[in-house]
């Protein structure tokens, strides 16, 4: 580890540079990286630029006293690549806007930095350029850059009639890790509550699998407002409805007990908890069978439901309508669910 | 004029709607934009891509007592523009990290969406994506792309020993605009302050003068930091000592007078006031005359200095070195001129 990065005796340009040092080890394929006034990318023939933005803002998205720097900077990049995820993009780099209090605390400089660079590595996704501001309090802004084949990019509004409704892995988990520290748990818990807090607070981009999906998904997404919420995007986006069997919904091992102990109904956060970034997709009638899929994109994957005539997103229970009111969650609406968005 | 957008009636998936709508108005050759997980870029054969991201920070780098939400947004657009500018590349589009507070006057956020879509058009740099957030203050994060020749861009390191050190327009008058409306001249002033005022709230990025000095600046940045830190960025870069000529700076007109109003030095401020968004560019010492590259880019151009060897950045008056004490302003220290940054 390098020396400690104090803002206020290092400055912006103390900043810009120490971060330019570490992140230069990280080796890329970029013209020009930090350093000069935009970044350069030579693209390659036959493919497209996927760019997305997701911030984070301190009070908001993430309190101090239920995260820490490195996990920070985690979750900052992956809630991004997700998003490069769902267009079956492969990452290229990232910008980052970094507002910070010049009085940030070392410490937690330090970690989002060092989590900031040991997630681009993991990710193979460089960060080539940015910002650092001083302000009231940390915000943390990212524009991830991912390619894909040209033409072949999982959009949300392909989804027809007839279609499944698959996804991958679990959900409601990250929503029930947030609970949890809201409850008390600590950051590093271990036990029963370790998988739901990790997930909450270091989501896995399903990079692999969305790479994988393309000329599968006739229309993807990932789950970050919730399975209920984000697939009534799929059905905005495509002109059709989705029903959604509640009953199918994969719940993590543990998931309903430890909902029971903090007075949580388990099927409300499934359908709603938002931040587990899943992939939300559809498939033709006549695509291969969840396991099959599964094994393809390398991921867990089941079927939740299926695309129909009309408008919005219905629950069902074995066949039978419910009703949940106002799931999903909204930045500037009452959320009924605790949240960090 | 739609109806106004009120942030805590709409939410933000009606936020995003209606900026999408807007923002659809302007036309653009992305193959998606705004409403899917990422916007697409498909590239042109022999382009490179530059990404730029600056952030603008309520409190810190604009206040609402000197700003209004029209002008604020032309700002945000153009630093980040500015930046492509001086990689002489074309604005393609651009993505908005906008955290705002979920009680943000209706106005204000009415007006930043107008100015926003407005700076949009003017500068044929469509909005493609981005997020919505809220935040315990207004935070504006710009990732703004652009493309250049493969292989033609301008950048920092570039200068020899020998090139001859140029500016475009003139430097100063955003530091005193700023000043100004710190003294308490309204930002709808006219008169003697309306120049510098407008210079300060609403700046022009040099585009068509950037992408015409591609083949002739053997280095440039924009004047965000003010000339002397700039041109000192220029140095470092390139590796070789720049020599600043204090008499040879342009000053606007009125702006000697103004700055002995507020009791401030002019040459201080002409050298080390950010935000001028002017293009600080070497050539080399057999390029053409200052006049005649004027004519070339279509604007004023002046020669301010020369590249020598060594480090640095050093300024003389009619050949006799001076010295001013920390010029240009860094982020997170003491900044001895007024600035919003």
């Amino acid at each position: 580890m390098a020396k400690p990065l104090d803002p206020a005796a290092l400055g912006e340009f103390g900043l810009i540079e120490a971060l330019r040092r570490r992140a230069k080890s990280a080796g890329h394929s970029w013209a020009e990286a930090i350093g000069d006034d935009a970044a350069l990318l030579r693209p390659r023939v036959g493919q497209e630029l996927a760019m997305t933005a997701d911030a984070l803002v301190e009070g908001v998205h993430f309190r101090w006293e239920t995260t820490d720097g490195r996990a920070l900077a985690h979750k900052t990049l992956a809630v991004n690549l997700s998003d490069l995820a769902a267009m079956g993009a492969r990452p290229k780099g990232f910008l980052l806007s970094l507002a910070l209090p010049p009085i940030a605390l070392p410490q937690r400089l330090d970690g989002f930095v060092s989590g900031l660079l040991a997630a681009s590595k993991r990710y193979a996704c460089p960060l080539v350029g940015g910002d650092i501001v001083s302000s009231p309090a940390w915000m943390l802004s990212v524009t991830a850059v991912g390619e894909v084949p040209r033409g072949k990019a999982l959009l949300r509004r392909g989804a027809k009639p007839g279609d499944r409704l698959m996804l991958t892995g679990q959900v409601g988990g990250s929503a029930l890790g947030l609970a949890l520290l809201e409850a008390g748990v600590p950051h590093e818990a271990g036990g029963a509550a370790r998988p739901f807090v990790r997930r909450h607070l270091k989501p896995e981009p399903r990079l692999e699998a969305g790479q994988k999906l393309r000329g599968l998904a006739s229309a993807a997404l990932d789950v970050s407002d919730g399975v209920a919420q984000d697939a009534s995007q799929i059905a905005r986006a495509s002109g059709v409805a989705v029903q959604i069997d509640v009953a199918s919904l994969p719940q993590p091992r543990g998931f309903a007990a430890a909902c029971e102990r903090l007075g949580l109904d388990p099927d409300v956060l499934a359908l709603s908890g938002g931040e587990d970034f899943e992939l939300l997709f559809t498939v033709a009638a006549k695509a291969p069978a969840a396991s099959a899929i599964a094994k393809r994109i390398g991921c867990p994957v089941r079927e939740i439901g299926r695309v129909v005539r009309g408008k919005g997103v219905s629950l069902l229970r074995n066949g039978a309508p419910i009703d949940l009111q106002r799931l999903g969650f909204d930045h500037f609406k009452p959320n009924p669910l605790p949240s960090d968005k």
